[in-house]
């Protein structure tokens, strides 16, 4: 999927929401564990009863992998059942020399030896250029490389301060020559609100993923107030809070009223800056 | 596994070599082609050739995942085929926030969920303590840290300096206020020998796990001279010019000839330092 696509996307939907599917087996309603694949089945009707109000869906392949060869079935099967409309991220923070890279790029984007082929990957950009090239020789497809992350464990490194940098825009600033803005997004954590501002004026045309509102605290209105830009250019990622909003018969019809709730503002957000 | 066991196994193997499986499905002896799945044979006959020679094997998870849920399986066969006392590392590369990272624990760590369990994990530290830490919470299983890598996008954040210390030196220095050297060892590449003294500072107890001898031209004598330590302290990887020695019907042979050549120089260099 192209920029103009993704855009095209969030004006029809006035949504620029991403739904995080990282399902855990003992957190699932307990009436789905009849199904042959009972997670599988989760996200399936999770999907069903969200995507006319979300634009992206972002499973974290972590969450497959710890089941195994299933969990990867699960994972293929997960992607087979997104809308075709719909922008898909493996969030998978690879990363590795050049001839390696190139086969992660075939796991997520190769569907004749995958099985599967999303739109875009996480990429954690410690291992520099060529770890990140080979995502970018696939057309319309992204790399979406970590900046600033969520977690406590951002400041361990991420903030360092070099030739008057962070370590985080370095890398912001850096990937920029490797790619454009058609290519290239950025993760930075909704947690960080007050970073945007400074992340705009170096990424100012790049779509931003933002992990962290809801569970982890982030603020919605705090993250847009810097980051929207001309073609939106944000995409808030909300996974427990939507996913796991019940977990009776009723999960997937709970889940769309969170999702909903986010769309709502969203839709306000981008009306009040003239997007819609 | 545990320090004191990897290094009896090197005292006993006079060997610290360890053998990347990273196959690729063109690149196999044709005669492979009949098996049902070629990789796992071919992965089999080198494993059989090689294990007395060798401390360890080092997957990289991407030539796997590249081919799919077979893929996958073809991980799993591999893992369970390994001798028992031979050190397993998955080379994955992973690291995300906390819950997920407990995740790709269960994923490589636990063989009850995952039907594998390596005894250590390659991880990519940009994501800080938190990404790291599910790790460590297996008993005798190790995290080993990409510290200073072996391509040329290692200069790109690697080495970037910050109050008086490099990215990578960074990166030592606060991993080891997270785990002691008997869970925690870092990716240093060959093809940064003159690195090595210093990294030795910083890490003098912790093994380094040595990627880049042979096809990326690395040489094992100029690492030695600075990286060896009381218990060795290094396992120095070899993938392509084992794995590949020969396309014929002998690829087994010539990938154990050319181990054997490794682990005669790797003799001679432990007799050489009193280590046995």
């Amino acid at each position: 999927m192209n920029r103009n696509q993704l855009f095209e996307q969030i004006k029809r939907k006035k949504s620029f929401l991403c739904i995080g599917l990282d399902p855990v087996l003992n957190k699932l309603p307990k009436h789905l564990l009849k199904y042959n694949d009972p997670i599988l089945e989760f996200n399936k009707q999770l999907i069903d009863a969200t995507h006319d109000l979300c634009v992206a869906y972002k499973p974290n392949t972590a969450f497959y992998e710890s089941r195994g060869v299933k969990g990867w079935q699960t994972l293929v099967d997960t992607w087979k059942h997104f809308p075709k409309d719909v922008f898909t991220i493996a969030d998978a923070k690879r990363g590795d020399i050049g001839n390696t890279s190139a086969m992660y790029a075939e796991a997520f984007f190769n569907e004749e030896s995958a099985e599967m082929s999303f739109d875009s990957i996480t990429v954690a950009p410690y291992m520099g250029k060529d770890s990140v090239s080979p995502f970018l020789e696939y057309k319309d497809k992204w790399v979406i490389l970590l900046a600033l992350t969520s977690n406590t464990g951002s400041q361990d490194f991420q903030t360092k301060q070099s030739d008057n940098f962070k370590l985080y825009e370095q890398v912001i600033k850096t990937a920029s020559t490797w790619a454009n803005s058609d290519q290239l997004m950025y993760v930075v954590g909704a947690t960080k609100a007050e970073e945007f501002q400074q992340i705009r004026q170096l990424a100012p045309d790049n779509f931003i993923l933002v992990p962290g509102v809801g569970a982890q605290g982030g603020s919605l209105s705090a993250v847009c107030n810097y980051g929207l830009n001309s073609q939106c250019g944000l995409l808030i990622n909300a996974a427990r809070s939507i996913i796991y909003a019940s977990d009776g018969l009723d999960f997937a019809e709970k889940a769309r009223e969170e999702a909903l709730i986010l769309q709502q503002e969203m839709a306000q957000i981008l009306t009040a800056n003239n997007l819609i």
